[in-house]
């Protein structure tokens, strides 16, 4: 018997008790055994860049006191590397670690786009667009599951504050919603089948996600094809027969019984088919099945090279910022000042959930002395690591050896307490004593190279003042060697913001409007998230979306595409040859972004619709492909439905950023769809005349109503231009009301001959 | 008999057919008269800045060709006076001039907030900003309707775009609509009782404006008080009888007896109650016999009288916006270039419906010859008007005059052809000619004055290049004159702009969602319109609201309140004192603005709430007292649909413009009013706490439940911090989700015990 039948036979002699049993956890971290049938238990466990296995003793809320796993870059960092391979390698990765620990599911990755900066969970999602958020997030789920260990992809849907998450209304327009909070979502779903999603506390559009059947059934289930199950975010669940209801079978951890027995009630007294919770226990069963199908027996990991690949992810997603006079990579010679404790305490790891108890812990300080070659390395704390406070001492120590030294490296960013699962910020500064040791080094040193740890953008009103800038993000536990490799030039930053650094807060899209009123937040800054704001808005960024520098240069010399009209049904090939034209063997992310030339619905100025990472050595080059499709040109049509492409003339865009496009070629793409069209008396005359059906018939009435009473009076020159116009906005009806002749019955008989000529 | 027992007996004489007839136009510009009772027809006729009063062989669309009138700068123009005094004069002359053209209403004011700079007929609208465009379209009525003639406040309501004006749908949240929108009309038809309102063209929120009931009747009616009776912008009516039932007495013009059948009909198959109908004949007559009644016999005006105010509101609302180096006033000596073919083809007035035909016209060339003293004038025409294209030649002689002269004033600004009623700009540039023109003189002469003719902001990427620049708007026929006084400093500028000018389009905060797509435009911007946007998102526009430099200098010396506490029932009195430290006399207008300091909901960073215009001669100072009330710290609350102050610190901002704060001073505002409260399962933990009442039963139930399971954990210090964080935004719920032994019946009691504990 295959599973499926196992399942049907399972379900057949389940009680309704065992089944609603089924749907809620046994306690924090595993599902419910039934003993009598042989279905076993599984654990499911945080993620997503590390394993928290909590032990069993640990606290209520399942926080603390975790078995020791490798600690990867949280998300946010990884995000930096742009690079598919290279995160598909964290899950395979991640996913031994499971399989060593006997956990089942791991609870990530998290798919939730950055509204805004301030949002306390920043670090553990990928970025503002929902594209690169989508295609990492495959590559995550890919690589984890490959190993037999599945994943839940989080937090679904639109959970994109910390402030009131549990409570919250995020309320977004329908397009918003499938262009950018579920298009993040979407393409992880269909390309890498996650073995269950998870669920959000918040409410979208006035209904808890847990209970929101459009999300949960109607698109992640009937449109995109769901095959696992959904699992509520720890205490999401609100009414547990509603939650089952709308597509949620997992509720976590154990309600200690009450929500089963809501269950129960609501199938005894007909409020709940039946049906639906045999639907989720086989949803349910197929992947607790399919777990202990795939679970290895005995299996290992190992450690050390875990940490290697540690340190090499963490390396090619660090962020070269800024290198005036190619300060880095680091002379290994001379002296050199190491300043701020988070030099020797890094900031590796964001709180929450995603916490993790690493295997080893690599400071940067002593990874640095490692490479240094012929050069002196000298410490200075410069600040304390539990207060804001100034230090004085501190401050003047770090002065003095930076006066001593040749340059001085700064390390500075947001301790634990500035960001974390739970809440969010309300600013984007670092705390005055990082500041504060950056703007004093920088008066007494020229040569300042700032490294910063943080989850998210901050203010930079000291950058003027320095000469390198490397965003590390949250390293994780190697981050120290794989600082040093890329400060000593071992290894070539190749990493690319996944978001836009903004000058102040006051400028992210979501200002306005975040966190909300009470219970309420409004989306309403729309389409325009991140650069699709910044670039539309004109606004200047701090750093652009898809910025990032290295220790050599790129050269994009050609771009040509393998045709020039396509229908919406085909697809087109880009080629763009890039080169490295530097000394250093380097990576570079070339981007490739769409513009729709003349659209006559609200468009953001570009949007990025592929990219691909290449490693090129000292004057190689070589040519890139990218597929575009009909999503690649598409905006979600809510008359329709669906992706619609306008016909008409679309640019593509290819560039080192979002702000440093190198190389366009226009494109015509066709429509095969036609928006359905019918006329009403309240019609403009303008969108009549522009229908190639309708436009000749209304041509005909008017002239012969002109006839007798000419509509467009004497007006000449500039006075018939204004006329002209405001015919145009005229509604149908107003044939009635300006021409003495033209009866009501006269403009129905009108209005039933254009509507006739449309359906023709 | 007064008059309202005449109308009560006219009422019962007239047929159902007649009172119908009542309701529209006999013709273009005529009610109906029905001469068997005496009823006389009255004239309506465009405004509002002049009277346009259209010979009886009009066109069909009524445009063309008016008898002379005086024709006063548009509302763009007005307001940068800010005085509310004299547009009161400019009232009672245009009364003048309508009661000796037998006009019994003057179409007109404008108060229609510019939501975006792009709106065509911006130039006929006061401000960005509610409160001083209320205060100055009531100026505005007081002064037309103290001679006994009529106007009709205009568009009513959300008709801020061209674009499609006639079926487009503003979607609007209530509390926009409320703060900006409708405020701006609410305090004019409060404090100046228009005898008409005009409905606009476009939809709000899904009903036309002519068949909203919640705009006509419940708030214009019912809320607001309006005692008259709302006419239809001509062509505004879609369905006649839905019309009338929603409180649009007037259909305008003659529906050709289309409208009328309707009404009948509706009456007699009992869709609409004749009550109705009488109702809107009682309003339309009450207006008709006061008309008849105020009727002056033979007036006439005095044409130069008129003209020479036209010139003195001219000079006192352009708007002074650089002044480098004190390069104005011109001295009455040297070599004075004057060029650009606006010197002697001014641009005094805008396209459309309020296109005056007037009395004279001044030219700005001949004017400054008057006032030049010993100086000499030269003139070149710098670029045809009615081109965009760059005329080499006439650049090369303005640049030769330019090099000749000391210094050289050059006129550019938007012809004609660039904005008027009917469509939309879709940028902000000047003719490439006028660009031209100015770069080209400032090239060869560092003494270059711009003097602007617009009615709307442009874009100035040539500002560096110039030391003065004078904002003309659309002055008037007597605009030459009054530039001639401006630039000589016969007279001292003092207006202030009544809107942002922003460095580029994109900056504007409609931007994203102007002018819509299709039929709907939504106004995701919300409240934050103008500075309110500029300022919230700190966003450095070219100009900010409310500036306007003076030839003298004024001194903030003193700000004081009468009481620093006080509840919302109450007034707290706030005096400055201003002086003028310069050695020229001048006015200065004194600005109040208010920010709410820590406000629980979404508020603008300040909101202007006060003004005054004081005279000053050097050395003189004055105390300025602005009293607040209520309504100067409220938003507008759409649970209580009322406006509500939340209790907190208030900051009252005093100062030269919305950016130039030159005092401040904090009151405490204490509600009389509370937010009804009840608590759900979802309720969150942080929220339960903070109320006086709720927060100790709540401790109460959590102390007992943690005796024997801790809900904490171990977590100490940061991790303590989180949980803490989290339990805040806990739903109450969650108790049973994270608590063995807490049930769903308890969480049901203790929900109970919380809201008892509220109502008491």
């Amino acid at each position: 018997m295959n599973h499926k039948e196992i399942i049907k036979l399972l379900i057949q002699e389940l009680t309704l008790e065992e089944k609603a049993g089924l749907c809620s956890g046994l306690n924090f971290w595993h599902t419910k055994p039934i003993e009598r049938l042989g279905i076993p238990s599984i654990m499911v466990t945080d993620g997503p860049h590390g394993l928290r296995k909590q032990k069993s003793s640990g606290d209520h809320l399942g926080l603390f006191d975790s078995v020791p796993a490798t600690c990867f870059p949280s998300a946010a960092g990884l995000a930096g590397s742009w690079d598919r391979a290279l995160i598909n390698k964290v899950g395979i990765a991640l996913g031994e670690e499971c399989q060593a620990e006997d956990v089942a599911v791991l609870l990530g990755p998290g798919a939730n786009i950055k509204r805004s900066p301030l949002c306390g969970r920043n670090f553990e999602y990928f970025s503002e667009d929902p594209y690169l958020s989508s295609e990492l997030s495959a590559s995550h789920i890919d690589g984890v599951q490959s190993q037999g260990v599945g994943t839940s992809l989080k937090h679904f849907a639109a959970n994109n504050q910390e402030h009131r998450r549990m409570s919250t209304d995020a309320v977004i327009d329908e397009r918003t919603l499938r262009e950018i909070y579920l298009a993040s979502f979407e393409g992880a779903v269909k390309k890498a089948q996650p073995w269950t999603v998870m669920c959000s506390y918040n409410q979208v559009n006035g209904e808890f996600a847990s209970e929101n059947k459009t999300l949960l059934t109607d698109i992640l289930k009937t449109q995109w094809g769901h095959q696992g199950f959904v699992v509520s975010d720890w205490g999401a669940v609100n009414e547990r027969a509603l939650a089952l209801e709308a597509g949620m079978e997992l509720e976590m951890p154990s309600s200690n019984g009450e929500g089963d027995k809501k269950i129960v009630e609501a199938v005894k007294n007909g409020s709940l088919s039946e049906q639906v919770l045999n639907d989720a226990v086989e949803r349910l069963l197929t992947i607790i099945l399919r777990s202990v199908d795939e679970k290895k027996e005995n299996a290992t990991y190992d450690k050390e090279a875990h940490h290697a690949l540690a340190r090499q992810v963490a390396s090619e997603s660090m962020v070269l910022l800024k290198n005036e006079d190619d300060i880095l990579p680091l002379k290994k010679e001379g002296e050199i000042a190491v300043l701020g404790a988070f030099a020797k305490h890094s900031r590796y790891q964001g709180g929450g959930s995603s916490h993790v108890n690493p295997t080893k812990l690599d400071s940067v300080f002593e990874e640095m002395e490692k490479l240094a070659g012929n050069a002196d390395i000298h410490y200075g704390e410069g600040y304390k690591l539990d207060s804001d406070d100034i230090d004085d001492q501190l401050i003047s120590e770090a002065k003095d050896l930076a006066i001593q030294s040749d340059v001085a490296v700064v390390f500075a960013g947001l301790p634990d307490r500035y960001e974390s699962e739970g809440y969010d910020r309300t600013h984007l500064h670092i705390p005055a004593n990082h500041r504060r040791l950056i703007e004093a080094v920088s008066e007494v040193q020229p040569n300042v190279i700032v490294v910063l740890s943080n989850g998210a953008p901050i203010e930079m009103p000291w950058l003027e003042n320095v000469e390198g800038l490397l965003e590390v993000y949250l390293g994780g536990q190697a981050l120290g060697g794989a600082v040093a490799d890329v400060l000593f030039g071992n290894v070539n930053p190749s990493g690319k913001l996944a978001e836009t650094f903004p000058q102040k807060l006051s400028h992210n899209p979501s200002h306005l409007n975040f966190p909300g009123e009470g219970d309420k937040v409004e989306y309403k800054e729309g389409i325009f998230v991140g650069y699709r704001y910044y670039d539309t808005k004109e606004i200047e960024p701090l750093f652009p979306f898809g910025y990032g520098l290295s220790y050599t240069t790129f050269d994009y010399t050609a771009i040509s595409v393998d045709k020039k009209e396509l229908t919406d049904a085909e697809t087109v090939d880009v080629h763009v040859t890039v080169k490295n034209t530097g000394k250093v063997a380097g990576k570079e992310v070339v981007q490739l972004y769409v513009r729709d030339v003349n659209p006559s619905v609200i468009r953001p100025a570009k949007e990025l619709k592929s990219f691909e990472k290449v490693a090129l050595e000292p004057g190689e080059e070589t040519t890139v492909t990218f597929t575009l499709d009909k999503r690649s040109f598409a905006y979600y049509n809510v008359q329709l439905k669906d992706w619609h492409v306008e016909t008409g003339a679309f640019e593509i865009l290819v560039g080192k950023s979002s702000h440093d496009i190198l190389l366009s070629e226009k494109v015509k793409v066709e429509s095969t769809v036609s928006l359905p069209v019918s006329f009403s008396r309240t019609s403009t005359m303008g969108d009549i005349m522009a229908h190639p059906h309708a436009g000749p018939v209304l041509q005909e009435a008017l002239a012969e109503i002109n006839k007798d009473s000419p509509m467009m009076g004497e007006g000449e020159g500039e006075q018939s231009e204004m006329m002209a116009a405001m015919m145009k906005y005229m509604p149908l009806r107003t044939l009635v009301s300006f021409n003495e002749s033209f009866t009501e019955e006269m403009l129905a008989n009108l209005l039933k001959k254009l509507n006739d000529s449309v359906s023709n």
